[in-house]
């Protein structure tokens, strides 16, 4: 493991760096051939290469610090309310009384820090595979890594596969799966036999929440996504999504699955959050979620949809009448 | 008036193309400080400087057809349809046998093809100020220009500002304000007298719509809009929000405002083009807008709320609790 940091760091810049817009971090991926995002860098905090991934972290001139994985960005501070809120608050919303959950992934803290919100929750496991992420994470982005701090949170650094098949069936109301994109290291959480680990490791009428994409550019991996969930998951299968400008097309989609039990009506959250203000002292006030946004997430663009499926009228993902020029 | 196009644009780079990726179009603007979104060029189409703006069409690897106004994207033929279905159906579902409709702006005709969708109109006005804009759409992007075909259009080329001055008091159900961002010649579009034409022009609960910028980037801007609109227009006031994966920040808002007269309703459409097929024989399946989306657009992040406000429970703007990195 080689790891730079502070001044060093910026004698040796990053390819994404100094290959595009001198002084400017760009975002280029086969994901989203074609176009880029690109954020003035003010200084190059952190830069390293774990086991897993390169690791990078600048401070931006204008959307705080950023924290980037193998050239894509996962984070940067102006921004992050709204990922790590509605990754959360989905899922955790929709069933009464949460109380045992686990993250996977989600090495910055972020998922952890919102997770805490919910009074009712007693145990909070997470399997981050890469403690670079978590040190880097707890350096750098204290209001993000600061969910590491509640006790509730035990953490396991290893394999979020190798750590699933070990769990006892039905232990947990909730799973959340904050991965990276599907190429790299994230790759076997978007397949059929991780879903299958999940579902066995939720109780009934569980749910988890997932990163799945988002629809301006990746429609045949969430359609891939949506028809290996609605196979392993019996109850409702249903896909959100929210805006995150710093993600490619500024938006980014969320898969949500409940395990066959007691029903659960993603669209309509029925333990809100933002009604319960205990949280708030503490942490601050919630910036993005609220009940609303949380039914208005579940609405598609036309394009996204076609027909209605059997499950709980959630529209089917289809590219059918999308991009006809 | 300097016009170039073809192969000898090529020769001829304009600035946003040249400085930064090679081959690439970046939007760099005060307006957005800090970040870029680029596009990869595959060929420049059309270059030229009209009496108000230089206007830039190029066709993009992987967003069809690009039109750029004096270096700021206006529109590309991939996700073109998110911002010109909302702009039009946001306001024309919100009241009953829309008939009489004005846009300003707009001169790609977009707006135009999507207020012909509806069979009650019976007479649309646009005043466009630059002609390039109508030329360069009807010559590169038909599919757009589309909307100048039907029979119920008369196309007035002139200031928006002076036209609406000259327009019998109570004209119209609806007018459209398809225009630029506030730096330019749009400016004039988004103070307090021109709303004060645009109410005077409507009649009694009579809608208007116009673009407001984004929630990210510009919330002084758009309370500055709100607190105009809220002191002009003494119907509903509501701000409406959606993506546009090639707008700054990935999504682009609407200030939605009715006259006094019948009770408009703009997050309950009453006139659904969704549920009347008619017009997608001849124009085609709406691509983004439906009637489930229209209402979601109204729902808010909390950093963009603040309490309630007395006009039908549609919630103040507000930037107190955003970004306190």
């Amino acid at each position: 493991m080689e790891v730079n940091n502070g001044g060093s760091a910026a004698a040796e810049l990053p390819e994404c760096i100094s290959s595009v817009i001198p002084g400017w971090f760009s975002e280029i991926s086969p994901l989203w051939p074609g176009e880029a995002h690109s954020i003035k860098v003010d200084k190059i905090l952190f830069q390293g290469k774990s086991d897993y991934q390169n690791v990078l972290v600048f401070q931006s001139s204008t959307y705080g610090k950023v924290l980037v994985l193998d050239g894509v960005i996962q984070l940067t501070e102006r921004d992050e309310c709204a990922y790590q809120e509605m990754i959360t608050h989905l899922p955790l919303c929709s069933i009464p009384n949460p109380k045992k959950v686990l993250v996977i992934g989600g090495g910055d803290g972020g998922v952890l820090r919102e997770v805490a919100r919910h009074s009712s929750v007693e145990k909070i496991d997470i399997c981050e595979i890469d403690k670079m992420v978590i040190d880097v994470s707890k350096q750098f982005f204290p209001s993000v890594a600061v969910g590491f701090e509640d006790p509730r949170v035990t953490l396991h650094v290893g394999d979020g596969v190798a750590f699933l098949k070990a769990v006892p069936e039905g232990t947990y109301d909730a799973i959340i799966v904050d991965s990276s994109d599907p190429i790299g290291p994230a790759q076997e959480l978007f397949e059929k036999p991780f879903f299958g680990s999940l579902a066995k490791a939720l109780r009934p009428g569980g749910v988890m929440c997932t990163q799945a994409e988002s629809i301006w550019l990746h429609m045949h991996i969430i359609e891939d996504i949506v028809a290996n969930c609605r196979q392993i998951f019996k109850g409702s299968v249903n896909y959100a999504w929210t805006s995150v400008p710093t993600y490619p097309s500024g938006v980014i989609g969320f898969m949500l699955c409940a395990t066959e039990g007691p029903t659960v009506d993603f669209k309509h959250p029925i333990n809100p959050i933002d009604a319960d203000d205990s949280h708030v002292k503490t942490k601050g006030p919630l910036k993005f979620y609220n009940s609303e946004i949380h039914s208005a997430a579940f609405c598609l663009p036309s394009f996204a949809k076609k027909g209605e499926s059997r499950v709980e009228g959630q529209i089917a993902i289809s590219t059918d009448d999308y991009y006809s020029t």
